[in-house]
């Protein structure tokens, strides 16, 4: 983990500030006090080595799965190196996100590990989207897991495959299928403990360039995803639904009477 | 919002201990230290009105939306009647889950807060586990929202609609389906509204129960989800995926070549 240093904790403090320059700020200024009125002390972000957060995500995967790794390989380096008010925060509560949430297989726990981060740290709307849709498409869109741990718990080639989605039973079922691997081996846990190493690479790069005022996001969702949302999203004729989940992973046939 | 006592604070402390003499105890013990050996102060639950944690819930919707209202209609009032350690929580990241996290429609932004709530306070695996299923299979199941604010932010009638799902998209759907009102409309907002405020008061429920040693899950996954894993889940012949999430909600129908 790279150390803190004047400049990063400077740094942190200017984009803190500075962040405000570039967004509207409408959400921060109409956020009412927390906990009752009494101050909370400032939830900064401080940079971080992704190569290094990537390998101690991979290593607290261990301890408490996908969620928790996520969550601790970022939160937790911070508490480690700079105490309060990160060491403050109950860590090991994010054990709640394992395996979609108790192993239900809904959202993929490293994501919700991530959007947490984000969450924790970037208080503008406009830019906690930003990231979040940014680390959510790349999870769709991206041939994954690419990190390759040295030394890794399990060494074996890991086969990659695209998600088409942010839920964990179905970037299972994906990986399971282009593998040939079972969802209860032990060569699915590696994948899925390389797949929460590189989502927390993945969450810091973002956090890093945000807050160098540097953030470039470069994924768009799918074309079939507007198609559909130009009726069924807001201000579409049905206006039925919503999202940003691709619809055909799962709407993979339309009903006959459908346009 | 019930006010602390004597009573409930031991009752916090011995069933602490207490909740130990029920479980395996397994997973509290082979849980390491958090925050790098740092020792973390208890974070106790403590007994809470689950009619007040709704109407707490249901005007902290307002705020931060579905997640946030969740975790701030329980957590936050634990820090406005004890204090620490609860009031050093940044209650306002849990925005991030709104809407199935930022928009994306995933996981159910009040099931999330609840789920992140239990994981809090419920350190054995088993008991977090039992009281996750209850919430997440209580908004599979169940006609939802039956709770009536007094005053209500909206003074409709709320139709209620069985979501077959924890997913924000689908159990939106499901409800824009049987009520006819649209995906962003008022009518929409309210009715997450008060189904946010039942999903704290469930919440409550379940903890209370759990504290007292007095729990008894009583649902059930449905038998298809069980005939679906005895081939697709653990030790089933394929063994090719992961989840509790009910599976023809998505999969509604087969190819024509499965058995």
């Amino acid at each position: 983990m790279k150390r803190s240093s004047r400049r990063e904790m400077l740094g942190a403090i200017g984009v803190a500030a500075g962040a405000c320059v570039f967004s509207s700020c409408v959400d921060d200024a109409k956020r009412g006090p927390v906990n009752g009125g009494k101050s909370q002390p400032q939830w900064n972000y401080i940079q971080l080595d992704p190569a290094a957060t990537a390998q101690r995500a991979y290593m607290d995967f261990s301890k408490d799965h996908c969620m928790y790794a996520v969550f601790s390989g970022i939160v937790g380096q911070l508490a480690e190196s700079h105490g309060q008010p990160y060491s403050s925060f109950p860590l090991d509560m994010m054990v709640y996100g394992a395996g979609g949430v108790s192993n239900w297989g809904s959202l993929c726990g490293a994501l919700n590990g991530s959007a947490a981060v984000i969450g924790l740290f970037v208080k503008a709307k406009k830019y906690r989207t930003a990231l979040t849709n940014e680390v959510f498409l790349w999870h769709e869109q991206s041939a994954l897991p690419t990190y390759k741990p040295a030394p890794a718990d399990l060494d074996i080639e890991i086969p990659t495959s695209t998600a088409d989605s942010v839920l964990c039973h179905v970037s299972i079922s994906k990986w399971c299928k282009v593998s040939g691997h079972k969802s209860f081996s032990k060569a699915r846990d590696e994948r899925c403990k390389r797949l929460t190493a590189e989502i927390a690479a993945k969450t810091v790069q973002l956090l890093n360039a945000w807050q160098q005022q540097a953030l470039a996001t470069a994924l768009r969702p799918t074309n079939q995803l507007q198609t559909c949302n130009s009726c069924h999203g807001r201000e579409g004729t049905l206006e039925n639904t919503r999202g940003k989940m691709n619809c055909t992973t799962c709407h993979s046939e339309l009903p006959d009477e459908h346009p």
